[in-house]
């Protein structure tokens, strides 16, 4: 089967963590690949900013370079992987290589999320594939079974654990009661967390991914400044505890749904009832759940970030790239609309709610009531502690999330209220 | 963008309660999916042995017919959507249908599992699709997963929860402490098992499912008749509760696994530690576990069965068959292989052993050394009652399959053994 296939070569832009993976994936995976596909895949050339810094990769002569443009207009190159990362010079580099008519593989979740449209767009002019699996939840094929498998799927919504940081710090801060800032500090030494860890833990990271799943799985233009986010540095050892007193896990979600022909996107810690399948979500595994009026229930787990698993996904759309270059064909996004997207003011949630009272009678009627004239409904409502340290906590029925906000600034102002503590969404199951 | 649009004209044979939600879903998702496609589908004929019974679908004069022959050699067809199920017919039907050169969706997974070579080469000489994604495991996308997003990765193993019907019944013995019969007759009475329940109980249906796991896993010609296959008809309440004991949840599993270039296919009930991920797949709902080189852990959850699940996979593989139509072009499976299979004998596990024995000293020497001289080493053992109750609970290491059938013929023969229990897998995590 060799000697007659003519190789498809690889331009590679970026030779990292996720780079060198691929790159050895490639190469060792190379003949099973053409045995399966009859491609026989073969890195040619791989740009870097740095020839001499060490890379666990062996490379022929003349196959590094620093030139990546050159790379990306190369006649011989085919197609063209991105593991660069970040907005420039990747969205150059790939709009030229869209332009020079070559399919395009990107890990890049900056780039798609925020210049999704623009290159989408290029790619359809040029007729070839974008594949971007690898910028979402790293090894989990969420985007080819939203694009693909569920395109006719009417979802409603799509629950998303996408950050394998937050994941991380929360189960530990479950599992040993734990401290956020203790916590923190751990997975920093672990190289769990990054040294500026406010991408993951401010949801920065999870807002991108959601901006993406949103774009792809109602065929929407969002991107990541349309996405509301909280992030989990407020979230504490007390508020755990009480989640896990009324069956509930804490857990930094990305949420994505359609409301009355709106989309809503949004980033925020929620309670998660324990039999839910995303409480049993641990560490740093990722997972997103897909709710669809036929398919029903959904979910796909698996390794979100990490070199090997982010490179399997490359690998994946690059076989697919390669394949649909061969058979002459591409496989588009389709037509992506402008719709609405719902302010989180208009969006409805269940609330958790935590507040240091005077206790003594009447002030839960006090309390309950100012719920109630903002149109709050109380569904369950549980006592701690006396005397001084008396603590009431709060689940509400699904409330609009304005509502809620001035529940919380009368309840500031309430004379037996002495603290408003954290307040947490909570999703059904 | 309608008008100029020409439809993609399907012919659906078969209309039961699978045929009948895609026929529905097609109906009330084409505009949407046009929009989102450009795709047009229309439900053109739909072919059934009996023109009136009751359906609960609204078509048009003349979509209805007996004439299922005349559907797939119609020129005006497009594509042929088969949910007849079982061989023949629906075996001639696809391959006259693939023969006048039109794509294939179907949803029938004895076909597949038995015919597969067929039908596959009959789609790759015609150059068009031949889509299965809902013949394993419902609504859940694990068919197009492997095929495309996997086809490069080096996998390892698949372990399978793939049938409702048996972790149903599983699911409610370990919740209620029930018997098997008591759970399996209301399992009848609320329509989650049939009238006769042999395929699913014996594992037959995990079977046929973990033959084409195999095949589009590993590219290799596995077929149902290749399969190991053990029920759960004799699993007790007693198993389910030393299974709980020692941290385990017992589920009828479909494994794959690639073994020193061999093939191990097998269904049977095996112990699963409860942190692991398919532990908490509870009900009739059906999950798919993948450890691959490269991507790690990876689970897709779903529903495994029902009319509208089976039906989104429909829909997915029929837009995937009519737009690989529109573009002139086709994806097949690859190259299959003959690998060997590795028979059960050969296999490896650790296994969990009950023994009821008299209660006095060297009982424990006695049978530790008969596990010993069949070369099978014991992990951990407890006992439960005394005297005439006595009753020893063993879990060995990874033994062979054959070790441990000698070992337990031999145990049989023991003078201080009494009785074998059950002996039964253990997954590790």
């Amino acid at each position: 089967m060799n000697g007659g296939v003519s190789p498809v070569r690889l331009g590679v832009l970026g030779c990292g963590t996720v780079g060198s993976a691929f790159v050895r994936l490639v190469q060792d995976g190379a003949a099973a690949i053409e045995a399966r596909t009859g491609l026989r895949l073969e890195v040619a050339r791989v740009g870097v900013r740095n020839l001499s810094a060490d890379r666990d990769v062996e490379l022929g002569p003349g196959v590094l370079t620093r030139d990546t443009h050159a790379i990306v207009t190369d006649p011989a190159i085919d197609v063209v992987v991105e593991t660069i990362g970040g907005i420039e010079p990747a969205r150059h580099l790939v709009l030229d290589a869209l332009a020079a008519g070559k399919p395009v593989v990107t890990a890049n979740k900056e780039l798609v999320a925020n210049c999704g449209s623009e290159l989408f767009g290029a790619a359809e002019r040029a007729g070839v594939d974008l594949q971007f699996e690898a910028a979402v939840a790293g090894g989990i094929p969420l985007v080819r079974v939203l694009r693909e498998s569920l395109v006719g799927e009417p979802i409603h919504r799509i629950i998303g654990i996408v950050n394998g940081t937050t994941n991380f710090i929360l189960t530990k801060m479950t599992s040993e009661g734990a401290d956020y800032g203790d916590v923190l500090a751990e997975a920093q030494r672990l190289g769990y967390a990054e040294a500026d860890p406010t991408s993951d833990v401010e949801g920065f990271d999870a807002g991108a991914k959601a901006a993406i799943m949103a774009t792809i799985a109602f065929g929407a233009r969002v991107v990541a400044g349309d996405v509301y986010s909280e992030g989990i540095a407020h979230i504490t050892p007390s508020d755990i505890d009480a989640a896990g007193r009324m069956g509930h896990v804490i857990k930094l979600l990305a949420i994505v749904e359609r409301v009355d022909g709106e989309i809503a996107v949004r980033v925020h810690p929620a309670m998660v009832p324990a039999e839910h399948p995303l409480a049993s979500v641990r560490d740093s595994f990722n997972a997103v759940f897909v709710q669809g009026a036929a398919v029903g229930d959904l979910m796909l787990y698996g390794r979100g970030a990490g070199g090997l698993p982010t490179a399997s996904a490359l690998v994946g759309d690059t076989i697919a790239a390669a394949a649909d270059l061969r058979r002459g064909t591409h496989r588009g996004l389709g037509v992506l609309a402008d719709l609405p997207l719902r302010p989180i003011d208009e969006t409805d949630s269940a609330f958790y709610v935590q507040l240091d009272v005077d206790d003594r009678p009447g002030v839960l009627a006090e309390v309950a009531g100012l719920f109630g004239r903002h149109g709050v409904s109380i569904r369950s409502m549980e006592q701690e502690g006396r005397g001084d340290e008396a603590r009431l906590m709060f689940i509400t029925h699904e409330a609009r999330e304005a509502d809620m906000q001035s529940t919380l600034r009368d309840l500031r102002h309430l004379a037996p209220v002495r603290r408003v503590g954290n307040r947490i969404r909570v999703i059904e199951s």
